[in-house]
């Protein structure tokens, strides 16, 4: 609060309902951070937890009243701050907003933001249907922090992002009016495209209380490839030589790195010699699946592939799937994580890769990657001890440095994770001035009072 | 100009190329109208027949100065009056904006905004490459009419819509200022959606002078299924039936007028006395569409389908589609037109449809019906005589009752077309005080004097 003036909250808790309100400070310790594990992180002055649109209104109406900033939060995994709690702010969290209506009609859920996105795709699946978007962490992760981040995930090669399966939404905006936009119709024109604008936000515009989803009719099984490499380049050339001619359902990479850390933590059977392994799969029908698998398996034998398997057995597929899955996790064991989320174009993908390495032992820090391959969506982790200040401030001088690389290839400086406030520094070399200033137009248009996540994205 | 006073041309045609820039009221008379023949457009001052965007950037600049209206046309093929000139305007015309660059590596296309759709269809082919979205009228709508639009078409029931495709994009603002959003990144979420927010603008925020458009590889080539049926009622419970359970690439409605209209035309032996035609196609693998199209071949004859007929052949399957494609002009045989495209969610398409045929009733008017229906997205086209006001004012009353049950029925006034300046008296009922009120900040955001596409959509 600019004042320094704490406004009363016994308005505020009265208009929610009981154990709406978190005041103590040990309770709220639990809503300051997500995954980026921001040291700036603010106390906040109060947590909502929002059980519906209403409660979110009324926890921002206060808070405009009282030129309170407001955070929202959904499961807490963001991995670039966009959920970290600024001094004095309300965080509005959804985590108690998890209803979920799935309509096979339309081929649509109407789902409450707190409801994890793996509790989406299993609910759907009940009805035969599928959510596809799928970040590696949608077991923990909430629908409506992907929506705010228009989040990705392994589909994303085939089946797109967050953005392409959201139909409608409520949102709160800065004042606390509520607005419904699109909805269970898969063609609407009337209007701006708000939905659209709304996604990817993350929590700058407004706060989303309920998301339509689209949802398509049950995958099938898919088959899957995996084939290792004795040079990044030599990967990145098959990732290419397929997305040029083909949509795979999935084309995951790994590094050295990343195939020897998962490999400490599995002991599968990974090639620990490898510089590079990729995963692929095809979710044609019988038959046809084995022809994309064979015309893959083709690619990356012409790129130089040391080893090439195939495998129609779900099971072993799915461990192959699971050892990219775990990447993070298994890195994490070997220290702290700055966590890049770098894009480029799919033929730069070897100029990034490439260029990574050369970062790495220029600072002399551990980077391993990972990667969407087909999307060209990259995930360098940068490890360090977070005990030692001086490996720390290497690390985080390789970390910008992977995004000026991005942005030099003709990259973004997040395909996926958000801006959130780690990586805010650099959004202004990516955009540019003039794109910079429409945003800020928008944002201004939207929240002239900047309570909405202030600090974060812009 | 609200002043009236007559601006100095001499400064604006200096900055432009030779022969850019009309005044002749005889030539500038091609560039009134689109083919929602407004008969209240205005005469504009001046059309700059831009040839890049810095020519665009030159003619806003002037109209910013001088406080003149700007509205920006295709190929004029819109349906709503989106491009009819208002008195005093500058009509920007992108037609001489055609350039393209197809990259296979990146599987996009950079394209200007004047190209035809099936231009770009056209040129990505030739890279064994595909752009899906289709509106019936390809072959002579511009690509960046798509865009402003949002446009559909036949392919949306599995291949999605214009947004869909847009990746990146060149916006003159109303300012002159040019900014570049997005480019040939498959996940890019650093900033705002603002790519999108211009998918659809409908030429009232910006001007966009260049897309990267994402592209697909080469489609298969598909399996037709026709189905006739005896009620309305049986062909919507078949589209269901079908968009519950599986995606085709094509499931198209024409009713008994439209199935008339267009036999009167083509004489290939369409079954007069059918109340509904379906024309389904599945582009699945070879012996998978097969499958698909014997799965809606039972759920048509389970609905209670009269006849139902299938081919491999893809000429006789592409006669069907021609067949729908062309119903509009055979309708037009019959007539002026009102023609309309209000969706709605696919359960109520039947509700929609009956609804349609009980307002043709109580106004006396003809209201041919054909629809995108596995999106519920229909085009009722309400035909009168030009010369008998008082049918025609009758057809103008059935066009609104129209908007307004797809409205009643959780439907939007507007699929694909765009709501222009003909529905724009309906927006409101549909979007409510709220969401308009959330338009008009995001337009006096980006256009604060309303200079851009003024008395369009808002």
């Amino acid at each position: 609060m600019p004042t320094g003036v704490v406004p009363d909250l016994d308005a505020l808790m009265q208009s929610l309902p009981d154990d709406s309100l978190v005041v103590e400070p040990d309770r709220m310790a639990n809503y300051r951070w997500d995954r980026a594990h921001d040291p700036d992180a603010g106390m906040p002055l109060a947590v909502v937890r929002a059980t519906c649109t209403e409660d979110v209104q009324a926890a921002v109406r206060f808070a405009s009243a009282h030129g309170i900033p407001v955070v929202t939060r959904g499961a807490g995994t963001g991995l670039s701050g966009g959920s970290s709690a600024v001094d004095g702010c309300i965080v509005v969290s959804t985590e108690r907003m998890r209803a979920i209506e799935v309509d096979p009609n339309t081929r649509t859920a109407t789902v409450g933001p707190g409801l994890m996105n793996g509790e989406v795709k299993a609910a759907v699946a009940e009805h035969g249907l599928w959510y596809p978007p799928d970040p590696s962490s949608f077991e923990i992760c909430s629908i409506g922090g992907n929506v705010a981040t228009n989040a990705g995930g392994l589909c994303c090669a085939k089946y797109g992002v967050t953005t392409d399966y959201v139909l409608g939404m409520t949102v709160v905006l800065a004042d606390g009016t509520a607005v419904e936009l699109g909805g269970p119709r898969l063609k609407d024109v009337a209007g701006l495209s708000l939905t659209k604008l709304f996604v990817g936000s993350e929590g700058t515009l407004g706060i989303i209380t309920r998301v339509v989803l689209r949802l398509l009719p049950a995958p099938r099984i898919p088959a899957t490839l995996v084939a290792t490499f004795g040079t990044l380049e030599a990967a990145c050339t098959a990732v290419l030589a397929i997305t040029r001619r083909m949509r795979p359902s999935m084309l995951e990479f790994m590094d050295k790195a990343s195939i020897n850390a998962v490999e400490d933590m599995t002991r599968m059977g990974l090639d620990r010699d490898a510089e590079a392994l990729l995963v692929m799969q095809s979710d044609e029908p019988t038959g046809f699946a084995a022809v994309e698998i064979a015309a893959m398996a083709k690619f990356c034998e012409a790129s130089g592939a040391t080893e090439v398997f195939s495998t129609d057995d779900p099971d072993e597929g799915e461990a192959f799937v699971t050892a990219r899955r775990i990447a993070i996790p298994a890195i994490e064991r070997r220290g702290s994580l700055l966590l890049e989320d770098v894009g480029v174009p799919v033929p730069r993908l070897g100029d990034l890769v490439m260029g990574i390495a050369t970062i790495s032992r220029a600072h002399d820090v551990e980077i391993a990657v990972i990667a969407h391959a087909a999307d060209g969506n990259t995930h360098p982790l940068i490890v360090f001890d977070p005990m030692d200040a001086e490996q720390k401030s290497r690390a985080q001088a390789a970390y910008g440095e992977v995004m000026e690389l991005a942005v030099g290839l003709g990259g973004t400086i997040t395909g996926e994770h958000g801006v959130g406030r780690l990586k805010k520094p650099w959004l202004g070399l990516y955009l540019g001035d003039d794109v910079m200033a429409l945003n800020r137009r928008i944002k201004n248009a939207l929240d002239p009072d900047g309570i909405l996540n202030p600090g974060c994205v812009l």
